[in-house]
């Protein structure tokens, strides 16, 4: 594989949730699939996440190929990975294995095919020690659950990964229509975790101290701010924020009330009774709905709006989306 | 006014952005509206924000009643509220201002007029010392700027509020489309604005550490977990991110992790070396568009996201969105 050579079978080792979605994900964008695991009835389970996520890819756009038969499977590691031009890993989370994994993959793979994890816990740095041969063609390749819906790709390297690497991972996952970041530092939750994380600290605070209850800080987020958030990001937002003056206006204006609230922003202990407090409070506010119906509600929202971002009129905003 | 005499009337004091927001959000929605302000060309400018945001106005839907019209603006502070039903003070952000203005509506008004004010900076329980007859109908209700696109409104009472003033504010701002949440405690910043500063404290952080540009950044954001927080709030998304068990099963899952990450997230000082770089950041995102040419697509999208979740077949969810 070179810049020049499309990518067209991708070797997805592991079909848990992650690589199932990246599976259909990829199958959608017409490229052959050999997928792997170990576990019992793995790919009857594979295929029908597959099957059940094709009327959502369909809905996003399908490539002209796409098809669910060019999916193919092999419980055998060596056959599944024979002439992948990309490795998709999502075995688990745990360093030995994984280890062990790169250094079997290191062997069967030609220097030239990327091995591409999806891990959310451990660094490249760590787990490029297995592949003792190509470590530099090894990279993070971080989804945001489920990629087949989710457009973001965290791009991060270890300490022996090439840079030619992480261009060609990010030239793969953009040609595909994935979103990706060049996480430029290995960092613990990447950004989009870390993200969620600094967020769900004050929800759980608020909650927590009786501030508002989970419906009500639910509604402060999904008709307040939460509202720009999936429309543009922090940054972009701020500029706009500062009016004709930009983000130069914005910090004078808010970095004085901007630090003055981070003084008094929580952290609170994720204990039992804490716990016990907040998973209540969820509890009042979805009542007698099922999960799955909130899920389906959830989901058909979130397409629309990926298609009010990927597919609206040129002449409404010709320079396509923000922080692109 | 009384829980059933409804709302006709509603004197708009301070006529800035907010203000002005205001008053066009209510005359959308069929209300009459005096407005003062002692600024010049207060009038003026008033009415060009409400002509410049009537086609938004219109797309959400206007009501029967709705008018331009029914604007009359009154230099006069007496004259303005004459009638109000509900009045709601936009005023400067200065304890002693407010308490003073509080003073002369608390004799203008009758007792059972309604107080709201949108300060986000000041508690009600210090506001609210200005109105000695009757400071038990005082209350804020902070809207999420602007108010006429984002529908939040915080109602957070002060010591002396009275729990049937902090009713009859939740159901006016209800019943005329707004998404109200009832914060309990006076918190700075109550609730988004500290949701939103949780959220930038950690995206300056990573930016400010060279992890990400603000591009980049501004992509996790609004191609990853931002796209889900204009769809459902935190808590109801945990509970779906549980799988089949729900929020039980989430923080047995995700405590573990998330109080991890939460070790390791930034508190950045918003030095002026700090800002620079965080600025100098944003401008090669932003590249040569224009911040009118960015808000018309940031508002463009935030109007299809709203409609989508306003105006959507009752048969793809029945119950209605999540949060309510």
């Amino acid at each position: 594989m070179t810049d020049t050579k499309p990518v067209r079978r991708i070797a997805i080792i592991g079909t848990g949730v992650i690589g199932a979605s990246w599976t259909a994900l990829y199958l959608a964008k017409g490229l052959q699939v050999v997928a792997t695991d170990v576990a019992p009835n793995a790919e009857a389970g594979l295929r029908n996440f597959v099957e059940a996520a094709w009327p959502a890819l369909k809905r996003l756009g399908l490539s002209p190929a796409a098809s669910q038969s060019n999916l193919k499977f092999s419980a055998a590691l060596a056959q599944a990975v024979d002439g992948a031009d990309l490795v998709q890993e999502n075995g688990p989370e745990r360093i030995d294995f994984k280890q062990k994994l790169y250094g079997q993959l290191d062997e069967l793979l030609s220097p030239d095919v990327i091995i591409a994890s999806s891990s959310s816990g451990l660094t490249m740095s760590e787990i490029q020690k297995g592949a003792a041969s190509h470590p530099e063609r090894c990279v993070i390749a971080h989804p945001f659950n489920p990629p087949h819906l989710i457009p973001l790709v965290e791009i991060v390297g270890g300490a022996k990964t090439s840079e030619a690497t992480i261009q060609r991972a990010a030239n793969f996952y953009t040609s595909i229509g994935q979103r990706t970041v060049r996480v430029n530092k290995e960092m613990p939750g990447h950004v989009a975790n870390r993200l969620q994380a600094a967020l769900a600290r004050e929800v759980y605070y608020l909650v927590a101290e009786g501030v508002v209850s989970a419906a009500d800080v639910d509604t402060a987020l999904c008709w307040g701010p939460g509202l720009r958030w999936g429309v543009m990001g922090n940054m972009m937002l701020n500029h706009l924020g500062g009016g004709p003056g930009g983000i130069e206006h914005f910090f004078q204006q808010f970095s004085g009330p901007m630090t003055a609230w981070w003084k008094t922003l929580g952290s609170p202990a994720l204990t039992p009774e804490v716990q016990k407090k907040l998973i209540d409070s969820v509890h009042t506010e979805v009542g007698s709905r099922t999960i799955e119906a909130l899920e389906a509600e959830r989901d058909e929202i979130l397409l629309g709006l990926i298609e009010l971002r990927t597919k609206r009129p040129k002449a409404v905003a010709p320079r396509g989306v923000a922080a692109e």
